[in-house]
């Protein structure tokens, strides 16, 4: 561990995920100078999604990222660098500037293994354009070897600074991530390496510290946890637990105080019964969202025997 | 990993440091069949303490074990065996039936590592009356390492069966533990060894993962992590994740929809920031414990300026 690892904070855009987005500008401005004063190097302030693909009827500033409105709501960019993720058939590459004219530093391609050749040509594409980019393979669980081979190969080649791992379904354990870590690289040596975690078996934090050891980077959290499901690796447990020098845990305390446990009254995530039983199946959490939503919310022995009988609604196509 | 492995589930115990032992009768029936039908090989149902050593006022059914009471509220022993916890100063020997009289199969002794002797006093007199036993070593986090080779020296001559590693205080991590256990393991090569983790900084499953590929057989933990202050690893986490094939993971999730959400409505513990701080700083959580009573209780930067300053109350002989 040392001064080259970074910590990138992604309440804004997997956060969003959990209440569609809702932040008022003040949670945002405040969050950015939070993370500032903590010494957390990237936030990712959401997506950069294009509204007519994805048919979007309403507004939604942290989804669909506007370099206009970001330059009026971050007015003086600070020590935290910012970031923004794009999905692959949901960007339109006209809407991204070159980077001289954006307030954002690094944008970051998620997609899944089988189609890392359509990642990689828009990695290179805001490569070109002068970004920082990452590419980070999702549900890294349920990745076939040969699948991830093939993968590997293509982005040996790419200019891609850092290759994410991405455990979606919150299913890995520490012994996990080490291999999968050690096999990344072994195969990707002149790569950096990030972490993702999510957080459904209380292991978020404990395979980021795994991650850590072995040579992984990059480091995704979120403040408090806030993020799809079970949420992610929370960012007061690294800027407290992580040795470096400029990590001050006090302004993100400040944060949650002021923000999060309001936030967390209004929205749902974290250690929820249905969630540690997706991780467990290495599943989508998706179902267990969908359960959350309806009457039988706390009945988890019924949730549990519906997804788990064979004729379980929980396609295959869906893990 | 493998069917030497046995949990130790002592949610009635540590929960109870939370709760003040307020479980209804009903409530500790429940845990104890749900735990037997889900193959927990033990069961912690209290403290073995005595009232007048502690000058009691009150009746405390699960904080001073009767064994008469018991075979009243556990009329059929099934596969799952009872344990109780006793400290040092607070047990009246005289208390203890032979095992053959009692409901009871195990009793461990919680102590620190200065007090180890008087630890392995207690631990010979329940072993010569027929019980299995175990020593517990609270604080592991701030012993010395003189004080804990001097220990071990005396372990090793003991009939105990099985020496317990405590994190009491939530301030270890997953490779903290592997030191310690091959430790451990290096001292005592003929003892099993055991956990007990705490969860302030979400690391009590990881820990107890941790401690089990290093060769510890015995793990403790509670359901949904009812224990003092940040509680516990989760029950139900250890039997749906580890491999052995009596564990059952739906009489646990039976047991916390019934009652457990209505329990943690009531109670608190879990990961709250006081209480991870108090893991970072490798604290007693007592301090917290009582800021969580308090006006303040949500005012983290000024509970963290009050446990960092020099002038703190948060004396050194807490530690």
């Amino acid at each position: 561990m040392g001064q080259k690892n970074k910590i990138l904070d992604c309440t804004i855009r997997d956060g969003g995920l959990v209440n569609n987005w809702d932040f008022s500008i003040e949670f945002v401005q405040d969050l950015y100078n939070s993370l500032n004063e903590s010494g957390v190097e990237y936030m990712e302030i959401g997506y950069k999604n294009s509204p007519k693909l994805l048919n979007a009827s309403e507004p939604n500033p942290w989804r669909f990222l506007d370099d206009n409105f970001l330059k009026e709501i971050i007015p003086e960019k600070k020590f935290t660098k910012l970031s923004a993720l794009v999905d692959i058939g949901r960007v339109d590459p006209n809407d991204i500037l070159p980077r001289e004219e954006s307030i954002l530093d690094m944008i970051r391609v998620a997609c899944y293994a089988r189609e890392v050749d359509k990642g990689l040509e828009l990695v290179q594409m805001f490569h070109e354009l002068g970004y920082e980019t990452t590419l980070n393979i999702m549900a890294l669980s349920s990745v076939p070897e040969h699948q991830l081979i093939k993968a590997f190969e293509m982005v040996k080649d790419s200019p891609v600074d850092v290759v994410y791992i991405v455990d979606s379904f919150g299913s890995l354990d520490p012994s996990d991530i080490a291999h999968q870590v050690k096999k990344f690289k072994e195969m990707l040596p002149n790569k950096q390496l990030g972490i993702h975690t999510h957080n459904n078996m209380q292991l978020a934090f404990a395979n980021t510290l795994s991650a850590l050891q072995n040579g992984v980077t990059f480091m995704d959290s979120s403040v408090y946890g806030m993020g799809r499901a079970a949420g992610n690796c929370h960012t007061e447990l690294l800027v407290s637990y992580i040795q470096k020098s400029n990590y001050e845990i006090k302004p993100v305390l400040g944060f949650i105080e002021k923000h999060m446990l309001e936030m967390r009254q209004k929205w749902e995530w974290g250690y929820i019964i249905p969630y540690m039983i997706s991780g467990v199946l290495n599943e989508h959490p998706r179902v267990a969202m969908a359960y959350r939503k309806s009457d039988d919310r706390d009945k988890f022995v019924n949730f549990y025997d519906s997804v788990t009988s064979p004729e379980s609604n929980v396609s295959p196509s869906s893990k």
